[in-house]
This record gives C-alpha cells, sequence and structure tokens, in this order.
C-alpha cells in the first residue's frame, strides 16, 4: 500500500507539519490547557508537530505521548527536548492496543489521527476505556470539503479530490472533521462539543497566505502528485494546472478558505 | 425574467429572511453598533429582516434604509414601527442612483444585497462616493459555494447548484462572500478586513437545526424548485431527493455547514 502522502513519514511531510503547526498553533491549541499534575495521553503524535504546543500550553501536566512508529517517536522526542519541554514522555504503541490500564488518564488528545482510520468510532471506544469518568477527550480534524477559494478551479478541485481518494483508498477519510459530533456521540462521549476553526486566508493577511495556503495547503496537495498520477486519478496535466490554481489564490485579489473541527467530549 | 427565487418579494420568503434574521442576528449583527448621532445608510433594506436588528442595535445612531422595491418599503416599515424602533427613516431609491449628497453618510450597511447586482464592484463605488472621508461600510453575504454536510449527498448538492445557476443567469452570484476582499479592495476601500462566520450545527444545537439548516437553508432551496425545474437545470426526483437529503442532515447523527462573510471597509 502506498503511504507516501500520509503525514509525518518523511522528512518534507515532517518541514510540512511542522509549519502547519507553527502557522496553526493559536488557531486549534490557544484554548487547550490541561491543569497542573493531570495525566494526558496524546494518540497518535506522530513526529511531534502538535506535541510541542501541546506541552507548552499545559506545562504542569504530565502528558504521555504515544505512536505506532518508532521513527517519528524518534524524531517527537528530539522536538520536544529542543524546546526545553521536559513534561512528556513517549511509548511506542498502538491505539487498538494501548498498553495502560482502565480510566488511568485525565484527559485525552488526539490530532489528526482519526482521518487514518478505518474504524474511528472503535478507535474512540478503546480511547474512553482509558480516560476516568468525568475526563475529556479532545479530538481535531481538518475537512477536504471544506476547501473554497477565489477564483475558483475544476483542476484545483479535481488535484485535491484525489486527496480524498488516495485517503479512502488507504482505508482512511480526508473529511471526517465534519463528522466528529456523531462520532463521538456514538462512542459515548456525553456532552459533545464541536467548535469549527475556519481558516481564512486572503492577501491583508501575508503570513496565512504564505503558513498556510502555499507552505501548508497546497504543499500537501503537491505531495500526492506521483501517486495521484500513478494510480490513474488525474493526468498530469490538469494536476499541474490545479496547483497552479493553488497558487493563484495567494495573489493579491485572491482568497482560500479551509475549515478545521475541534471536537471536545466528557465521559 | 423569473424572479421568484429573489428575496423579499413574497411572504413565504419575508417569513424565510424574519426567521433568518432572528436566528442569525447574534451571528451576523453582534459586533455593528454605531455611534450616537452617526448617519447611516443602509442599502437594499428589502422586507427589513436586516433593519430591525441594525436599528436595536444603534438606538442614537440615524439610519436610512433604501430599497428599489416599494412594497418591500411599506413591509419594512410596518416591521421597523411595530418593534418601536424611531431612528430609521425609509427612502424608494435606486443603488445606482442614489438621492444623497457625495460624502453625506458616516457609515453605509449592505446586507444581502450585492449577490444580485451584476456589477458588485461599481455598486460599491457608487456607495464610497456617499461615505465620509474616515467612514466605514459594512458589507454581509452568504456563500453558497461554503455549504457541506453529513451525510453527504449529490442530490443535494445539485439543488443547491439550481440555486448558484439561478442566480447567475439573474446576473448574480450566490458564491460572492469569498469575494468581499477582493470587491471592496478592488472599490478602493482601504483597509479591508473580512470576517467569515460559520454556522455549524448539529443536534446539540437544536434551535439551529431548526431556525438555520430548516427553516433557512433548506426552505430557501425547497423555494426555486418550480423554477429549477421549469429551467431544465434539474429532474424534479432528483431535487425531491436532495430536499430530503438536506433534512436528513437535521437528523441525530446529521451536521450541516455554511458560512457568510461580513467585510468593513474604511474610505
Amino acid at each position: 500500500m502506498n503511504k507516501a502522502y500520509v503525514h509525518g513519514y518523511d522528512h518534507r511531510e515532517n518541514i510540512r507539519l511542522q509549519d502547519q503547526a507553527s502557522t496553526l498553533v493559536d488557531l486549534l491549541h490557544s484554548d487547550t490547557s490541561y491543569p497542573a499534575g493531570s495525566l494526558v495521553l496524546e494518540v497518535g503524535c506522530g513526529v511531534g508537530a502538535q506535541t510541542v504546543p501541546l506541552a507548552s500550553n499545559s506545562p504542569n501536566a504530565l502528558i504521555t505521548s504515544v505512536d505506532i512508529s518508532e521513527t517519528s517517536l524518534i524524531e517527537a522526542e528530539r522536538k520536544v527536548a529542543k524546546e526545553g519541554l521536559t513534561n512528556v514522555q513517549f511509548e511506542k504503541a498502538d491505539i487498538f492496543n494501548l498498553p495502560f490500564r482502565p480510566d488511568s488518564f485525565d484527559h485525552i488528545f488526539v490530532c489528526f489521527v482519526l482521518e487514518h482510520l478505518a474504524q474511528p468510532v472503535e478507535a474512540l471506544h478503546t480511547l474512553k476505556n482509558h480516560l476516568r469518568k468525568g475526563g475529556t477527550i479532545t479530538v481535531i480534524e481538518g475537512d477536504h470539503g471544506s476547501v473554497y477559494f477565489h477564483p475558483d478551479s475544476v483542476a484545483a478541485h479535481k488535484a485535491i479530490q484525489c486527496q480524498v481518494e488516495l485517503q479512502r483508498r488507504a482505508g482512511g477519510n480526508a473529511m471526517i472533521g465534519r463528522e466528529l459530533y456523531p462520532l463521538l456521540s456514538q462512542a459515548g462521549f456525553n456532552p459533545v462539543h464541536v467548535s469549527p476553526r475556519m481558516v481564512y486566508v486572503d492577501s491583508g493577511k501575508p503570513e496565512l497566505v504564505e503558513g498556510f495556503t502555499k507552505r501548508t495547503f497546497t504543499a500537501m496537495t503537491e505531495g500526492i502528485r506521483e501517486s495521484a498520477i500513478k494510480a490513474g486519478l488525474i493526468e498530469r496535466n490538469i494536476f499541474k494546472q490545479g496547483i497552479r490554481d493553488l497558487y493563484r489564490t495567494t495573489e493579491k485579489d485572491g482568497v482560500f478558505c479551509y475549515t478545521f473541527f475541534k471536537a471536545i467530549g466528557n465521559k
């Protein structure tokens, strides 16, 4: 199975996630701060792009960050150490087979993970089992169906749709953001509160033009070029035009919109 | 030209706009309050759905509300009087030929109007002429390309696309929301600040399920059924399925998203 497009597995993706986190960190993280002494589980930490803001915003919480990839964990550990953060411990583990007791965490944090899973509700069920009564789970996901821009472009939408289709073929769902409320509800969290986080970019916001439209979204879409063409999802020239049209939205009269969803569920 | 779908021209639309305003009033209006003594021009007030919150939030501003339709103005006047508001005067006028001197208003407010105009930049230019130096224009528009929902539905998207196409054929643009930044910039306002207002609806928000997804968005889409079928844009059974699927998003596991854009430009 071609995993080239999956987040966090190579250096370029690493840079992209890093850029993404540093651009989006306020938008996604600023309202997540856990009390001193809390035991927090971060699931699917990857190369640590979200671990750094998570640990920084909750300096006196004790964070356990797990991932299935040893390589990613080494990078995450390096990154967290570099930031001088000492409140994170890393462990290699599978989300469906976590080496923790039931009810052992006060809070759980899951960012850009469910989109890759064929059985997100089952994953949430498992996580709920490790959460103490009264604890919270925070889930953040994007939604590739939330993308629109000016000038509009059929080719750009086709290129974006390739990512949706590749992720679907790998068992994931690139449009999972909008589904967080039903997914968490089905897993038994109650109440569930979902807060959309829209990234709106026009040329009056040059830092988002660079940091989000160009270096996050368009770079991510460019990253699946060869996989998409190889899979027969798109012709090379259409893909090329789509990328050109995404860059076109970063010009003076361009606009780009994308929405992340942040859900908090209580056990 | 078939104008049946255009806002504010019949009683059903009137109710919808009323519902829309009472549901969305906080989202769209809460941060618009003009200082005492300000001279404010509302352009295209229609049946007064936005005039009521506008005048209520700026009780000591002097508001002049104009519309091209005499019938709408009578209804708007009745509505404003019913609310006990005395700071609004109404006048019949065309946006491209306003009976006011240059530089005569401190602020201008335009809501759900540009979407109907073939020449929105020219309209903004004209309005700018009536605004004093240092004054602001506030523009609010929806964007029919910002709609997505769960469960997803091809038929529902086709039904929504009919509205986009009918509006296009009438010279308007149902996806104008995303373009407010370039439009105001092109008209010479500077700086321009755009703030997206996303309506996110899940079953944890029953008042929005009723007030927005059902009685505003789906009702509006249902309202173009005959025009769309008559224009050959869609088959009756597909349209019917689309409407059914929009109602499906209001069930317990459903989610509905729509985004309005609010722009403020300075002269």
